[in-house]
């Protein structure tokens, strides 16, 4: 039976019962729930609401109710409406009737505000550890691939030699990002919204900083409309998850193109590969996919809480139960991905005869450019003589660097011998040798400045 | 031990296999799998690659475990990786290895679209019937209120009085629409996979034709490829659903209008209403606030679908296997909607006299204008004449229809007193009698329409 | 000025009108505007409620604005508020006040939902004939590179071999359903909601059947709230056109993938390709990458139309305004994309070599697998020695192929020297001889329907 | 002609051509160009890749361009591909072929880059201004209504009285976290690409810190081939945005609602409401109508470009020239509604009657049990006491306060004549005194904060 059945007549239709309970769902915040109970039950003896004995009683209840919960032993019933509700009456079950007595000055509005608050507060921080454990593995790549000279892409056309550890530390980059994002988005949960009530504010003078400090919040949210209506910080932590799953999208395609065999940069480790229930030799990278994929389930579920917060009409309305399902959806794909993507980036063979064999001259074309530039050609025109040269190349049939001198001394007179010096990859990665750029000394550099992201607090 | 693992070292992280394990989704296909197990052995027995023992001593096994399923007895094992396999494990464990050969020439890409197809086809037409059955309740709505006026809305600002029928029938149209794009989706889905393969085709002579029969298919897929990558009728049937969720949303934000105190137009019985674990009086229209938040739900598992399918580089990739999850939840939420929508408005109770106070002279304005069109005067004129009559009316406090006649005359010496009765707003009413209109007559129309529309096999 | 500014005191404010006027957006309905006024004036003649000579009058009126907008000659003025009042306000001003009687009987709401729906019957057919110019380049592809043999990938890892024909057809059928849903789209857009009025109908006895005659539309929309309200059409055109646009995404992305160096089975024409400003010996893949992009933005566009629809709480709200951007943007996308991915297909060259070179024995492992399954062995346990002999050979360093016959001995003792022939890929190919499947015969007949499909009407 | 024509064969196709420019869009960062440009030739001559005179000679050259976009008088010609073309195309036939060593060392990769990134911090700001001033709006009013008390909503049910100042704040703060999330994507935007060249970083020795400094950014991106692929930025804006408009749109919802006749709490002034073509007394929010129409395109656009971005293999892909369009139109729309909003806001009759005599004694129910608290009742059971009661007057259909003193002790006998005081709605609101409650105690208090947060710089 539900809290309110008071007002009304008859049961509930089971269908709209069906519809309606969220149990499912929010029981997944069970220990939060007890936890903000306990807090308020001791502001509500503060606040003179309660008296010790009732307080200590029903801290003794919840406590034991935790425990159950914790030993999986809380059984629900089946007319348990939410999490609240089963918790309320599982107390007085345990304690009487002084159990009713906690939901003073309280409403589910502003309880489920402060349990799923408390629940993404509590979860942020270890989802944070795998992100740094992922680009932990992606630094440690980066340092023991250091050397090795892979063909940088642009429109998935070969461009320019690069470090492979520049590459690898690329990801470092937009991850270093994601974290920052989760990071903030955690900060900004931390706002109470325990003591708004329904909508209008505890009729009791709670202490709301009392609240705040024994529940771990930051600050207070001086508006108790806004505080049970407010769900920025769901949507936030979407986005941030979207935003993440976008770049381990970005991260698997790559991985996804550079274990096939046309790539071949890399070989998956058996233990993070799958087969094929119909062809022997299959070794598919799965799990790189997958990471692709539900991407797309991230966006979908930031892009359907956004849906429905957009035609809420009033402070708290039942819309808002859609977004435990979504948020709790979206952490579980990112915790499980983090860290099976970590080891697959770990146990990763990088063949490094297939990325030398990748570069090719052409490459090594705005090299070519630049020798002009250096003799005092204008780039726009140096560039149109070594795209001369390239066509001229191609249509020969062999490779840049192995036109005759003449050939180039057609396109522009200042050429001479020196110049097949630039078809050089080593030297091509190494001229790029500006903060940030893929030379040797630069990614040096940029390793260490990577080390210190994961040691320092993040930058707000 | 999954199927594939002859061809690896080791065992596959267990962080990986989490990821990679989709039985928790597609366990609820499992009686679609035996099924089409059952027809790809009599396929094989056909096509020679099995002996009608072999054949028969399969049919019997998954006979077997097809009745596990349906007792709830079927055990699943931790190496499941997915349905399929657990399927297959358990024949083999039951008829030895000629279980081994039932995959002969098939592999999980044809046999998982397959397999999806059949549960789409198989569960679509019970989601039909439940639309069905809110259009019915919308219809039974519309003969019951047969005669009521209330006040039509546009820009949420009373505009011209309608019947209360002719509202509740134009929701009716909306869901007519759902139904037969829903009823198109399953036929578009009954395209057959099987005999595709991996992504090439069957290497025996299997008789496709048979399977599409055997299996309630409507055609055969006409391209192996196509096959085992098309995804197009899980985001036709996601799109249907979240355009019915959209259209639930609209009749629900304005079933939550209407039931509100300021509206008053409709009171909902108590067991489709809910109450507040704080404010006693409270009554929630909940169902509705549900069906208008699940509408996001909807348009955002649609999306993520979409952007998930976007990616796919090749015929079958791992991306794929978002689908399900997708579909069955989309699924769900409106197998739980419809009939608790479909209940809640025949329980409802109409205020007949809510409705007419809120009908007021001002929405028979149009009708006052065309008063003096009747006259000549053309609309333009009119328009601005009587809209000057209305600011008239509004400075000086008072009704328009309370204007004395000299006022009116001011405005455009055509009027006569006659004037008065176009503020009769039976009369306004019943002046809407063209097909489709909102005039008694016209409406009566609509309703034999709407009844054919539920009889008849639906439009293409 | 605009129509309805004699109710209102004072101007609009300049930053709302500016938000308001949907002029840059809808003008381009300018002809479907004089059109439907035009079968509007016809009627009101017909009804009484024009003479004749007003009727031709306000005709004459009507073709004269028609001719100002073909001819590029007409003016807007600052103070049109829309397409529908810039013609009226035209109106007037060359046929002086008659022309005020146009409106009479009509509101913006129903003359907007006729004209939108008028553009899009009018401009899906040069669509349709878009999508079936790049299907016609597929199948000519399909044609001209008969007989060609490329790896077939699943998981983008090399699985069987199938012909390169096969390829391009997969991507045809894709294709045929997007035809399909966009025809579909056209014929339900073709429901008239003239005569709707502002929501109630139409108070003069207005034959809807001569309109929907006159304006080509081929059903009556039969309630007018539900006709004023209903953009199903909108999103159903942008749900096409989203889907269309994944379907050509994941065409883009396999030619961005063969025509990579890796890759390198294509090579794009220069007419198509594109430079780098910097690297000049870039040739990138623009059009396929702006293809897969605008993939995304096309399935913003869906995002963005269902979720303002969902928020409408009556008949007619002006959060509608949105759905003619979005339907424009949509159109625009695929009619500039579809043309240009044709003229890139057609001029595409084919590189046998590489793709011949692509070809590794591995692929014919299920095959081999066969082999030992026609000799009576288990799928399953055949499938487990395959993929031992692969691991083996990966061991070793050589391709399965090289293996020595002891080694498939030790395997199975059933292999023969002659298992050595599975490995031809040309044989692989051939065995897939099912119907939809790649090999040569099958493929043969599937050219021949997909010309039938090309030629024939539609299926529903 | 393009800058990369030198490679190719031909022309490029006009179809292909018309799909790829994107001056149409990107002409909007003219001057952004041309500001990034003249870093870059000063940080090129200071690495002396330019001499002084060339600095010179380029530096005016760029100036005069400026000058040029600034008073409209640039001309494009049709081989513009793109705005950096455009201006480099310029400079050369303003300077001569000096003007071709301008493009030294960079490409477009970083360079739209980083005249992307410096539109939008020069465009967040004032936009933040617009933000501002809605918030001012609201606490305006706030300060204006102090006093009046509004019924507050849950479910869109009256739920318990509170300050309409109360309710005005409550937008206030959503509005002030989004004026800090912009202000945070404008910081984080301002991380420098330029000196990333292609993707490879550029090959002279280039100032990065200069040319930080002289554009105004904060810092420098450590990765060059993170600098060019980067759009979080874009998608941070984006997000902002989005969840701008859903707090617009609910606030938007709310005013639609409270200026309808039913709630008739407010209403909007004739500058901010438009009128009907066809019903004379219509006066329609549509401001407000679009507020929440156009939150559906902001999402759309949210996910469109996560979308794009989600499906990229490399460093930089054609796919990202989707990015501008959906910033830009994102910036107009708020750009727009802002402004108009707020001078709808300002401009609003607030009636008081309307309000009052939407209280009603049931929102008081609370009070009400709270007073069989404060007699020692426990509050699970003080609610069903008073909800009997509620129910109770329902059936006998008068308000709950008009129950005479024995029904109330029937239902608990601690009820004493007193109890008549808790229907008093100044007194219930009163007693909502806890910080961010609805008292007017403590609305002063949250005015002040709101004051505060206005002056104040935005917290991180």
């Amino acid at each position: 039976m539900p809290l309110w059945s008071g007002r009304f007549e008859g049961h509930t239709d089971p269908t709209a019962w069906e519809v309606n309970a969220s149990l499912p769902i929010d029981q997944r915040m069970a220990l939060q729930d007890v936890r903000g109970s306990l807090a308020w039950a001791a502001a509500l003896v503060k606040a003179g609401a309660l008296t010790q004995h009732e307080g200590d009683l029903i801290t003794r209840g919840l406590k034991e109710i935790a425990a159950e919960f914790t030993a999986g032993e809380f059984e629900f019933r089946p007319g348990d409406e939410d999490i609240h509700t089963a918790v309320e009456r599982r107390l007085i079950e345990r304690i009487g009737s002084t159990g009713g007595k906690l939901h003073t000055g309280r409403s589910r509005n502003d309880q489920v505000a402060t349990d799923f608050r408390l629940w993404l507060m509590q979860n942020a921080l270890p989802l944070l550890e795998k992100v740094k454990r992922l680009q932990r593995a992606l630094l440690t790549r980066a340092e023991a691939d250091f050397g090795l000279i892979m063909p940088g892409y642009t429109h998935l056309q070969r461009a320019q030699p690069v470090l492979l550890s520049h590459w690898w530390l690329a990801h470092f980059w937009s991850l270093q990002r994601d974290r920052a994002r989760l990071a903030q988005v955690a900060r900004r949960t931390a706002a109470l919204p325990l003591g708004a009530g329904g909508l209008a504010g505890a009729p009791f003078p709670v202490d709301r900083e009392l609240l705040k400090d024994e529940l771990g919040f930051a600050e207070i949210i001086p508006n108790s409309i806004d505080a049970v209506s407010d769900r920025d910080f769901a949507t936030g932590f979407l986005y941030a998850a979207a935003l993440t799953g976008v770049h381990l999208s970005r991260l698997a395609e790559a991985m996804a193109l550079f274990t096939s065999q046309e790539f071949g940069f890399f070989e998956l480790d058996d233990a993070y590969a799958t087969g094929s229930s119909l062809m022997p030799q299959k070794k598919n990278p799965d799990i790189f996919e997958l990471a692709r994929g539900r991407a797309g389930t991230l966006i979908g579920l930031l892009t359907g809480l956004l849906v429905t917060l957009k035609g809420l009409p009033s402070a708290y309305d039942k819309d808002l139960q859609e977004d435990k399902e979504a948020v709790f959806r979206a952490y579980d794909i990112l915790n499980g991905l983090l860290p099976a993507l970590a080891g697959a980036l770990e146990t990763l063979a990088v063949r490094p005869e297939r990325l030398a064999g990748a570069i090719e001259p052409g490459m090594m074309a705005t090299d070519l450019a630049d020798y002009l530039v250096a003799k005092g050609v204008p780039f726009r025109q140096a560039h149109a003589e070594v795209a001369g040269l390239a066509r001229r190349a191609l249509m020969e049939g062999r490779p840049v660097n192995e036109l005759p001198l003449e050939a180039f001394r057609e396109a522009n007179p200042l050429f001479e011998d020196d110049l097949y010096a630039a078809f050089d990859p080593q030297r091509s990665v190494e001229r790029r040798n500006v903060y940030g750029g893929a030379a040797p000394e630069a990614v040096r550099v940029q390793m260490e400045e990577a080390q210190r992201a994961l040691e320092q607090p993040l930058a707000q």
